[in-house]
């Protein structure tokens, strides 16, 4: 392991030193895309079991100020809002996704700003300034351990989210350089989360830990609770017990000059992002083709789309989302894939159920990871063949900025027919020129 | 790795099976032991500075129902009553040690159990043998993985002491195997904590936190909140990615006829075990020869005694726990080795400084790490020679029962002289008989 022992100042002065008008100007509108697309999911995710269960919880212990919670009339401590925020963001799978580390980065992080910005005075060019950094620092804390990391186990939304997340909320308090360190060394002995959870609700508890404790290593540095110099690369630190052989450049070669949010790619559909070239095919098909039966689907994609999607007996909504099978089914017979297509009732369809045995899914290593080609056959024995190269939502096809906006108000409709989201659209796109934020989250609230 | 599919629910079945008549009586008393020296240990932890911060913060975000602080008269929320009694209990590293592990094994549980007992009605025996329940599930899921993961930089206390505190929680709460299961899978997912943090007040953030977040996982599972069926040996779980080559049957061997508490050891002194049998002989010497100018000491010790504590120049008190220099000159000025000895204070103290450049050590491979030898040098030039072959308070030379109440009784009197301790002694000693233990963490708080 290559030993850099300043990565963790390096970091953090990169943090403190950073200004609005450092930030270029794409960077600027990606960031409100990727709000937009937090206030979409966790309007999805804001009622789930997971997000109930946690919430009568969490509720027994919490007192003192209170913060809004997307989508909900409670209101709870910073702390647990975020949590609770985070966890209901990432529930489905469907919120936002850097793809050479699958870190899902704005669930983390979003959620514990928005909770301070309840607590302290914030502008619309403090959040966004805050947000960009949160997102920069752990994805490049990511990357210099993927793919490593995230194949032993590691869930690297939860475990480098939560630097994610002391970050932003470091640079919202002002921490200074030293102060930064201590609140991403707070966050490194905080660090958790295993994939043996994903497809559970465990899940949601270090997604929402992320957030929660980042924002709480920020607070605890701001009072002085200090730690070591180098938590990231030091001798015992996050690194050597986390990553297998990191490289540490990753993290501080050309800080500042790119931004990885512009890789961001957010998901049009609440499932593995594998199997979306083969939904923007077959939602593509059934458009044109609404009433017609179909006996026969051959899905070809990367070998990852097999490996992991090609299940076609499943009995859950969870998983569903990493069924190839499903998707495909469902899709067919209801023409949409939105959340109402991944619940445990669509897989109780007896429609949807008897579509599973008619699609198979063949290994292609020429194709990449976001490309796919279906034939379908139909009742008359023709065959179509159709083919996706890059998948929408991916950051070569990116989702349109209308496109984010519908998937939010898509997602306020199906709690809520009668929320009027237009004013959370509006004050997204504004955040540059607005001067305090503490009202934004509650834009996610239905009214009355 | 050796993968054993049932070892999370073989582990539950044995938690929700296991009846207070099959605790053998010195596994009953032992665990009196242990709560007495956790008492002592946190009254000595309790107005420290990570606690009297992390106390203020987390204020500002509680509510509903309080519960005891030891030695405070503030009551908080009983998840961060139980952060904070933990980190208050191993703020000094004074709490007990089981050796092969080097888990602090009482810290993170007792809390939560204490905690829960000011929620729900716990008597006297529920409470000792959820805690010994406790004890042994961590112990063990440590041993599979000692002595690696820690070595690897995982501060082994925090990562398996999450799972202790859900196991007993969730055997007070008197979870099914299912949900006990799934109590250690959202235990799992929290499990984080590094070495690196160790010496500075970021170290109390993941003992605190396996606490709190063992007792939220616990009321978590007891909510129906679900996880996977195998969170320890599963593929991407615990071992896969906290564990080099674990040996999954040192969980599983043997449950429930040993009892690990058993090989617990309690400290006499508040700094690094290995500095222990170096300052028996000293006090042992010094009680006899009050006013004797040293001029020189050597101490022989395993080489770990070198590695770890062979620190001639240091400036905090924090960093004086492992100085063997210091903790002989402090030993040697003011003829004890308490709390007092190890303090900023302390080592600023010009007597003590003096006798630091006097201090030399001396590595020995013959001698084990609970074992020393000491020469003494006196102004006229004579040498006394003296040895310790097994330190108090390990487990081949335990503390007394007597001893500890005295470290209890010590412990509180540095806070507060007026304390009455003698009803707290009473009260733990008398736990099997207990049939209500809402009121014994306020018997660690003075009155008025």
């Amino acid at each position: 392991m290559l030993h850099k022992p300043d990565v963790t100042q390096r970091l953090a002065r990169f943090i403190v030193e950073t200004r609005w008008d450092d930030i270029p100007s794409p960077v600027r509108h990606q960031a409100k895309r990727s709000l937009m697309n937090f206030f979409a999911v966790a309007l999805a995710g804001c009622r789930s079991g997971p997000v109930e269960t946690a919430l009568r919880s969490l509720a027994e212990f919490s007192g003192g100020r209170r913060a809004t919670l997307v989508g909900r009339a409670e209101r709870i401590d910073a702390l647990s809002a975020a949590f609770l925020n985070a966890a209901g963001a990432n529930v489905h799978d469907f919120c936002d996704t850097q793809l050479r580390t699958v870190i899902h980065p704005t669930a983390p992080v979003a959620p514990a700003l928005l909770a301070l910005a309840e607590l302290r005075r914030v502008s619309g060019p403090d959040l966004l300034l805050a947000f960009i950094l949160g997102n920069e620092v752990q994805a490049r804390i990511g990357l210099a351990i993927s793919p490593s990391h995230y194949s032993k186990g590691w869930h690297i939304t939860s475990t480098c989210g939560v630097f994610g997340a002391a970050a932003g909320s470091g640079k919202l308090l002002a921490l200074d350089e030293q102060r930064m360190v201590w609140a991403l060394g707070n966050a490194s002995t905080q660090s958790s989360g295993l994939c043996e959870c994903l497809g559970t609700p465990a899940k949601s508890v270090s997604v929402g830990n992320a957030a929660r404790n980042g924002l709480w290593s920020a607070l605890l540095a701001e009072q002085g609770f200090d730690g070591p110099p180098e938590p990231l690369a030091g001798v015992q630190g996050f690194y050597n017990a986390m990553g297998e052989t990191p490289d540490l450049s990753l993290i501080t070669d050309g800080l500042g000059e790119s931004w990885e949010i512009m890789a961001t790619s957010y998901k049009p559909y609440p499932c593995g992002f594998v199997i979306h070239p083969v939904l923007d095919c077959v939602l593509d098909w059934r458009r044109g083709n609404p009433d017609v039966e179909v006996t026969r689907v051959v899905v070809r994609g990367n070998p990852l789309l097999s490996d992991r999607t090609d299940r076609p007996d499943i009995s859950t909504g969870r998983e569903s989302q990493v069924s190839v099978q499903h998707a495909v089914a469902a899709a067919l017979v209801t023409g949409k894939a939105g959340i109402d297509q991944f619940t445990d009732a669509s897989v109780r369809d007896p429609k949807v159920l008897a579509m599973w045995s008619k699609v198979e899914v063949v290994r292609d290593p020429a194709l990449s990871t976001i490309a796919a080609a279906v034939e379908i056959t139909i009742a008359d024995g023709k065959t179509q063949r159709l083919s996706q190269s890059a998948a929408r939502g991916s950051d070569v096809n990116p989702l349109s900025d209308t496109d984010l906006e519908e998937k939010l108000r898509s997602a306020a409709a199906g709690w809520n027919p009668r929320h009027d989201v237009a004013p959370l659209i509006d004050e997204v796109w504004a955040l540059d020129n607005s001067p305090d934020v503490s009202t934004l989250a509650s834009l996610a609230v239905p009214k009355g």
